[in-house]
């Protein structure tokens, strides 16, 4: 299969043109896309240098690249957009709408998405960091009177990853514990987490998978027999229903699938906002 | 300031519908948005309730919403583009000439981009995950012989969060070392550092900026006073430059921004996308 280059071009990080250009081309299955970003595309020579960078993947009769954009300048848009290519670009597309619905001039400001503009999310997001890490894995701060959530679930089920990704996309602050043999043997929560049970939020998993993800850590032992997962799989259910606790399967889930199904099921409010 | 309702509305998480949105509506600094996103919005009832969602905040000649919207299925997108508001939605503006130029055609499944499709992605971030919370702080493992990169800093200069990042957005083994007294006072690395020393890449950060950040964790005491953070500060940036460290000054940068610079700087590769 030919192979089809597709860039990100950004006047800054390339994130946006990144995960818009991916909810794009993931529709094309059978394509062989290889991705480049070119981010801080923010002067005229560098927009000329990435016009010479996306030309040149186009020589020699290989097909033309897709170039995903997110360039604010009206100039290096039109410099980029002088490459060989297929351009998709967001400001292009629909920036003079939102211009008209609103009734006000865009600033044309690059780097206002991701960028200095505000230091008080950044800030809240380093703090809502600090603390899914002071309280990862049950840790010693349980700090759960200014915890937004609480995620609780068999090790590896996913835990840690969901509440840093809760952090540092929203600034939400989440902690998590581990539901270890004290809690699956006896079917009981500890008072301290039940003191805030509506803010508790149950993760499982399919056995087959936590078998994988388990073994790709320890491959021996009785952490990842079968019998040891099943036997904890089922008992961590037993008591997401025995209190009532919602929750999700992350079996076949990414993890924005589970934060933002975390979110939706609790009405956790986002404190900042990608 | 008559506040204007922002909608993100998605068949999968809606990542994607808030980074364009937040791109676009941060050129327009003068408004005053509230941003509400809808995620799994995939089916024609649930279509049909964020019409109505959608349409009850312009009831009592309130503005018209705008609604950015990431819903690949044309029924779905067809049902709630019926509600009132300004619609933008990436699969709308794009998605034919991206399959007129790859001469394919669409497969319409929600999901691709954050999904299940992807399990490979999702064992490579939760991998690069653990590396960086292992290997955080100088942390006990210093796996530096599989790190893509390893940053180095005096405390609380933004490299746990950026590392993080690095890890849940890109599968990067990011790991992070803390420049102490050792390493200030003498202006010397530990060998276990210089081993890998094409690997290291330094942060830096204003003193006024890291005196706010420190107080906010520890208001008084030796390691938040101005005199101090002068001291490792101009250390560390000694040393950054007495082995040829890049570095970049994360002052006025988010962690979007710092980690791409430093992907961009390194030429280490992203090994998933997000």
């Amino acid at each position: 299969m030919v192979e089809r280059v597709v860039f990100f071009v950004s006047d800054q990080t390339g994130v946006t043109a990144e995960t818009l250009g991916h909810s794009l081309i993931t529709q094309f299955a059978g394509q062989n896309f290889r991705q480049t970003t070119l981010p801080f595309i923010d002067t005229e020579d560098k927009a000329r240098e990435a016009v010479r960078v996306i030309d040149a993947t186009a020589a020699n009769g290989a097909p033309h690249p897709i170039v995903f954009s997110t360039i604010v300048q009206p100039n290096l848009r039109k410099i980029v957009k002088e490459s060989v290519g297929l351009h998709l670009d967001i400001f292009d597309a629909f920036l003079e709408s939102l211009a008209d619905e609103l009734g006000a001039a865009p600033e044309y400001l690059s780097g206002r998405a991701h960028g200095v503009s505000d230091i008080d999310a950044y800030m809240k997001r380093i703090e809502a960091t600090n603390f899914a890490l002071a309280n990862d894995d049950g840790g010693v701060s349980r700090n759960y009177d200014v915890a937004d959530v609480i995620l609780v679930g068999v090790s590896r089920s996913g835990k840690t990853p969901t509440c840093l990704y809760l952090a540092l996309q929203y600034g939400v602050y989440a902690a998590n514990y581990p539901l270890t043999e004290d809690e699956l043997e006896t079917g009981t929560l500890p008072d301290f987490l039940l003191e805030h049970k509506h803010k508790l939020f149950g993760l499982t998993i399919e056995p087959e998978r936590l078998r994988d993800i388990r073994r790709e850590r320890r491959p021996h032992g009785h952490y990842s027999t079968t019998q040891q997962i099943r036997f904890e799989l089922r008992e961590s259910e037993k008591i997401f229903r025995r209190y009532g606790i919602p929750n999700v399967n992350t079996t076949s889930f990414s993890i924005e699938e589970i934060a933002s199904r975390i979110l939706d099921s609790t009405g956790v409010e986002r404190r900042v906002r990608p």
